[in-house]
């Protein structure tokens, strides 16, 4: 592969990528689609290795609530199971002519009442144990939801960046020459100011024989703007210091390679720094093409429109 | 249109406006009084444009209470209809001899008694079905206000900036000759320190036959304080760079215009940056005025009083 | 008064203090001990003006909780008087036999009950007014304590500097010539990294027959530390680019100025950059002093000790 | 000791390290190896010396968890002696015929179910006392429980840098000559971005007849990346301008010295900074070894595994 010949020697490396020159780790992407580095960890326990609460907040809202009625319905079985070999007759209530199915079903719902301190008390706690294990569960139930509130709060007001990136980038005319763009939209009723942008090129490619990888910067005509309300189009002008310089279409289709975007913004209601990351991989760019423009003033002339539909969309303009 | 002709050619322009070039989306004013963006969004499916979490937090304090009382109203509703479809039979302690009105009455507050677990007990559920549902519902009703407690912490702990603008720019003397100023104030018991600011010049004008975005940067005499604890003057000197050099009285009152101010500062209790945004169409510039000041020494001689509803005083001055 | 004459010409005025040049304004200090802007705001509504929720968070422990416990009979008793007006006998459990005084008593409990969710039960409404007022009761009782659990992690929560100055500035010997110097010593089992400190000169002096406030920068020695985990002693050497160059000691004496300190550090457990400030009137300055060394190593030399105690300590060192 | 003489004269002395000159209070070591600085603090009570938001906080859990299951223990008994002082026939429901052991017991109870706000109602109050006081402990409970939610939610979110460095730091070869070299890696399941790293050698050193605490920064060959997904090794490349380009081996073992190193990087899913330390003595340091490469490819050439346990894997590379 002499993709490495082909690159600009004028281009300047990003020795801060942080992805290390080793090639042989290489697992043909430096960054998933969806911004998380291509990694997968090893040789520690799984419990050492995951933060708990980062995998509560990072989960579906159906799985999160999937694991909470779980949880409840696993421990009122282990409760029940204790209440009923402490002894049916220390629940007040529980008539002890009924069959064991139907006695274990009532001590399982008194478990329920206890543990949701809705205590309706047509069932009651008598003797040590069962009222010793009955105060217990209640405050085992109270610091339940005192961690199950923590985690609500903890999933909807983590600051994320709500922010969506064409899904092609594109070798765009530009001037008299051209330049790599990628688009990218707020796409929720959140307002970002001060966002900044960061593009980098990485490459795996042979060089004196061994497979390194290979890290450029990508300057940007704009890498930062005051606020963040309408599409952004990050332009990669591709002058002799692009390390894109010397590379056509058939150069893009035959080699491996990716592009890195980095967003930062300042998200007003979170009163927070939000980041969004993706990437781009050689075969998702598209030579020679034009985004089209995802705004338009509305019909009584009060208002920008913007098209959110569109922000993928681009014409044709093939290069001559 | 010739206001870009009396545009100075030094004026610095501002590219990171981020609102674009392309004019013909302009709808009147980048930016609305207060601070959000004009923009509307289209082209996505609402529940998918929309972050919740932004619209609870943001909604005011009676959207906020009602939108909550009528969640409890229906919900519980919801769960009495399913109760007396069981069976009312299933709850011990409602007289069967009633009216139907008063059984499904007793079956809605019985459901009320368990979502918020107060569970008074004079009704309890007997049998598979309606006891698994009170269980359920008790769960529902916790995880219910586990979410509305994240909601309320939300809503009062999110970093706002208690700023005032006043209402109008200012054209006023300043030397030998004249500055755009703008006067803000903090009006709450809060503490801000490192406050800065941005002031952009944002116009629609014809270029070349094509209707174009411009802006440009209006440099501040002082563009930082340490301590934002008095009123704050930003005061854009209009010198020979500045943009506004050439401007008259006619040119604000006939031409569309508008000035764009962004703050950002450090609040001590929220330890956090806090933003805020407002912007002056030029038909609320008044020219040739200037603001009073609007603090002074108490009477004691050991305060300095801030008078926070003089902020937009002004007196005319003329210039010869 | 004739202290502006002493100070040095070559002193960098500070323009970024944020209090404004106008003297007629100067209350006698510019902040007060504890770091709050000396500054009363008037001219709106007290309602409009107060931030409550930065008010309840600042408000010490004994008056947040009286708060809440009043907040609790408060609502109790009304929510008592309308049960009582619809008719005791709505409450089953209540003897109808009675005195006033004990079924109103015992309408307020049913109340707190309710309010609580605790619901014993041998109290429990009948009837549909009562019912729903107390359906409405524990809905507002669970949402009352939703808001007090963000009180309390807001109040607990909040990032503060747990910073504390020494009581005096001194006029220290300082190689040759002299220093201002200023000790502080984080006090609580925090971790501080990145500390920065500001220092700044303020006085209210005549200039040409008006008074003006006059604001210097104080360069420090240091003002930045990658660790604050011992004492900091921050020292502005009065050299011949001070405006302290000329001040003797008649001139601390018989004038009136302020130094104002401002520190920001990174709390490694808050993850949050936290600020504290103070100030020193010219006559909380001792002339002629200098700080004691406020640590030393441990008996079985494995630890460094830091006497909090000693924070203020100085010795005497006039000069000669 | 004459390792001072050994310091290269061109170092670099960093003065901003915030540990001082004075080395009477040197106590073996600056930084222990979790990052705390090796401090004691006296002279203040210690209910005000220590902020208790942060020791709840920083605790184990299952000292935590043992704390908060102690207090309700100890608070119901503290509850049940009044209740039985004030007079059990108050507390409808206990047969006055029992024991007085049993009597307490169910008073016992009665207090968890009313401060857990479970309230059965098998046992109720009856009487001014009782019932205010079960009023007062089923607020005292919501409100401990208010809190309990907060320090939960506390625990949790605290931004934590989840980052293990190399137990060792090593002398490398590199290029011609050598490198003082340190490893660390991300170890959860985290997405750190924008790492930064400063390193600095300190030593309490004897320098004309008192010993003096003297700090180095040691450059980096890169002290920023962009992404921190792999692991990363800090290489302090020793030149003529290191301070430890005098140093042999031997040095290394017969002197005291420390490497301090700070991290700090951007966690995108707390949208927070967090910081990391940790110091190596001069006895940690492993002359003339070489870290091995730890993540490789994975086997269908899709992903790059990273191997954690082989964080401190390094092959000796003796120099000859």
């Amino acid at each position: 592969m002499a993709l490495l010949k082909k690159i600009n020697h004028r281009a300047r490396t990003d020795q801060n990528s942080g992805f290390g020159t080793n090639a042989n780790s290489y697992g043909g992407r430096f960054v998933n689609k969806d911004g998380t580095p291509n990694i997968e960890k090893r040789g520690m326990h799984f419990f050492r290795r995951i933060s708990w609460y980062h995998t509560m907040i990072d989960m579906p809202n159906w799985k999160f609530m999937s694991i909470l009625f779980i949880f409840y319905i696993v421990l009122n079985f282990i409760f029940a199971v204790v209440y009923y070999a402490i002894g049916i007759e220390h629940l007040d209530g529980i008539e002890q002519s009924q069959s064991i199915l139907t006695q274990f079903g009532q001590a399982y719902f008194f478990s329920a009442q206890t543990f949701t301190t809705v205590g309706y008390g047509h069932i009651s706690p008598t003797g040590f144990l069962t009222s010793a294990l009955s105060a217990a569960e209640a405050l085992i139930g109270l610091l339940s939801f005192a961690i199950a509130t923590g985690l609500f709060f903890g999933r909807f007001s983590k600051p994320t960046a709500f922010l969506k990136f064409s899904h092609n980038a594109l070798i765009s005319p530009y001037g008299e020459g051209t330049a790599l763009t990628v688009r990218l939209v707020p796409f929720k009723n959140t307002n970002f100011t001060d966002a900044n942008a960061k593009v980098t090129l990485g490459m795996s490619v042979e060089e004196n024989g061994t497979m390194t990888n290979k890290f450029y910067s990508l300057p940007l005509e704009l890498d930062h703007i005051n606020a963040l309300s309408l599409s952004w189009t990050l332009v990669h002008p591709i002058t002799e210091d692009s390390p894109l310089y010397n590379m056509n279409e058939e150069d893009f289709r035959k080699n491996h390679g990716e592009i890195l975007v980095f967003i930062t913004t300042f998200d007003d209601l979170f009163s927070n720094t939000v980041a969004a990351r993706t990437s781009y991989t050689f075969n998702e760019i598209i030579y020679g093409a034009k985004f089209e423009i995802m705004y338009n003033r509305s019909k009584d002339g009060t208002k920008t429109i913007l098209h959110l539909d569109k922000l993928n969309n681009f014409s044709n303009s093939k290069f001559n």
